[in-house]
């Protein structure tokens, strides 16, 4: 069955193009980035989301916001490329795949020490649209891998959005559920709706219910029952980063999930592309974990849902101890946390 | 420290008088009950919410609802009282304080059975009061025994709204926390949101603010992570109804926090006034679990914040197994789950 899948980041005429996520899942908008500044600000206000795409988007971003610049004398060109380059990288700070893309751009720049600046920059664009089709092309790895863990009436239990809305391609821990809805397997699929941010409500089950799938939104606290009431199979869930020990770092809420998934005995899978391992840190604990401004959660729907005067903890991300993963599934297989050192670079 | 104490439901020229919770944080205002579509409207729109506070203006609303038919015949006035119990009983069908509330008026209404309309009236509101002073003498000793558990400086994670506003006095799982704050104790209550209706975000923060607790809100995704990183020493939550073996219904995401709690080695307490205690059940698998509308997670803030054509699951209230649970907290002392014989009546 062929399905149509949003393209959360594209480029066209030398701009990037994004699906204001901010918007759904009332409204469908796609916007330009050309700015430096456009790209910090889509990247730090979630209009794209995800740490795929947002990877795709910074390197993509980059490879835009100089191509005003190319009449620049190339010293003045390759300080502005650095500066842009810092800038994108620190837009957020928890997500490997935005330092991992850029840092791809800067080597590739690097290689290219004698380039003109034409030249430069098509090396630069040329990098990060082969960043957008190897995505695509591990989206569809990971989809394969995953879809063993599924069997025809499966009832999976996700959190966050880590459909095609957070990628170049399928998504991450929802490839396997497209892939199974290509193929007519009838796969529930329960979306935690995801405080504060409302990805999994907004996002997962605007993408999933329009390729057909059969799919429930419940709020965050509401998994535990779930769990012991709704027959779920497994749970899978993406990451933002994967570190050497196996400990996962994802969207806050994720670890709280593996507990209670441990206690009712389903199988916990994190589903993320080779990019997000980071061998450099020994254990989650390493991980910078980026705090979230407190009127998220005080004003988060423009409405007053605390008082002002109260404090708020709003870590946006999480740590899962690899002792609570089953099983991390990339696109060249499905390993064992702190088993992976074939993936090793 | 003398603090002023927010009264949810109040006794004021034979009308019932709360505050509407639905307003708060944003505007505080009280309104009247007076006709028993008002009572039943009121309890199914969380107007007045908390199982105590919802026994006390059933009970009250009872009476009020009653007033103005004191002209009717004796077997008119009858049929009536016996009509609008059983609205008032239906209006939520898992806090069992609202049915406990109501028998007792009827078990004082069959004993007056010569009685006037007048007579009869009379008695029922005086049974509606008693129930308003005796819960607030219970919210005191569930304070004193829970103070036990507290020391200064302690963490108290916390679920919903179990304070002031959701009982005739100092609240359930807050008792303790309202007299720490009498006594000048430094206490920090961590406060989960409690989606979809955010009774810990609006009205836990709003009077634990209000008196000057150090207080933190939290989404619910977020609880497993603070319990890790905040040094939590304890949680404590409230209870819809207390069962026989000692499970215990209670706000949906309880359960979650429980087995959170338990994988952190953190104690799990429940706090609640005996009459939240019902031996007719044996364990929690047989209470009754309502499921609220859809569009309380669809649309929650009357946005969109899921896609109207998806499915969502809304359980009001989940079962937390007694095994999970260090003790429960009531105004006759702190018993083991399974061991409350003594509270049989």
């Amino acid at each position: 069955m062929p399905i149509e899948i949003p393209r959360a980041v594209r480029w066209q005429e030398d701009q990037v193009r994004i699906i204001d996520q901010t918007l759904l899942p009332g409204t469908y908008r796609e916007i330009h980035l050309v700015e430096v500044d456009d790209v910090v600000e889509a990247i730090q206000s979630l209009r794209v989301r995800g740490a795929p795409a947002i990877g795709i988007a910074g390197a993509l971003g980059l490879a835009a916001s100089l191509k005003p610049h190319l009449d620049e004398p190339a010293d003045a060109f390759r300080g502005r490329l650095a500066r842009h380059a810092g800038r994108i990288r620190e837009a957020r700070p928890t997500a490997a795949n935005l330092t991992w893309a850029i840092d791809r751009l800067l080597a590739r720049a690097k290689q290219a020490a004698n380039a003109s600046n034409e030249e430069l920059w098509a090396v630069l664009r040329d990098e990060g649209l082969a960043i957008l089709e190897e995505d695509r092309a591990m989206c569809r790895g990971i989809g394969e891998h995953g879809l063993a863990l599924l069997s025809d009436g499966a009832t999976l239990l996700t959190h966050c959005n880590t459909g095609a809305l957070a990628t170049g391609g399928i998504g991450t821990a929802m490839a396997p559920v497209y892939l199974a809805a290509e193929k007519g397997m009838g796969v529930r699929v329960l979306a935690t709706e995801t405080r504060p941010l409302l990805q999994g409500a907004r996002l997962t089950a605007w993408e999933l219910s329009r390729i057909g799938v059969d799919v429930t939104v419940l709020t965050d606290g509401m998994a535990a029952a779930a769990m012991r009431e709704l027959e779920v199979d497994l749970v899978m869930v993406g990451a933002d980063r994967i570190v050497a020990n196996g400990d996962v770092a994802n969207k806050i809420g994720t670890y709280g999930l593996a507990i209670a998934a441990r206690h009712h005995g389903i199988p916990f899978y994190v589903a993320a592309p080779s990019s997000t391992f980071d061998f450099t840190l020994k254990s989650g604990a390493e991980v910078p974990i980026e705090q979230r401004g407190a009127d998220e959660v005080r004003r988060g729907f423009g409405l007053q849902t605390a008082p002002d005067e109260v404090a708020v903890y709003s870590p946006a991300f999480d740590v899962t101890p690899a002792e609570l993963i089953a099983g991390i599934v990339t696109e060249k297989g499905i390993f064992e946390p702190g088993a992976f050192d074939a993936l090793r670079g």
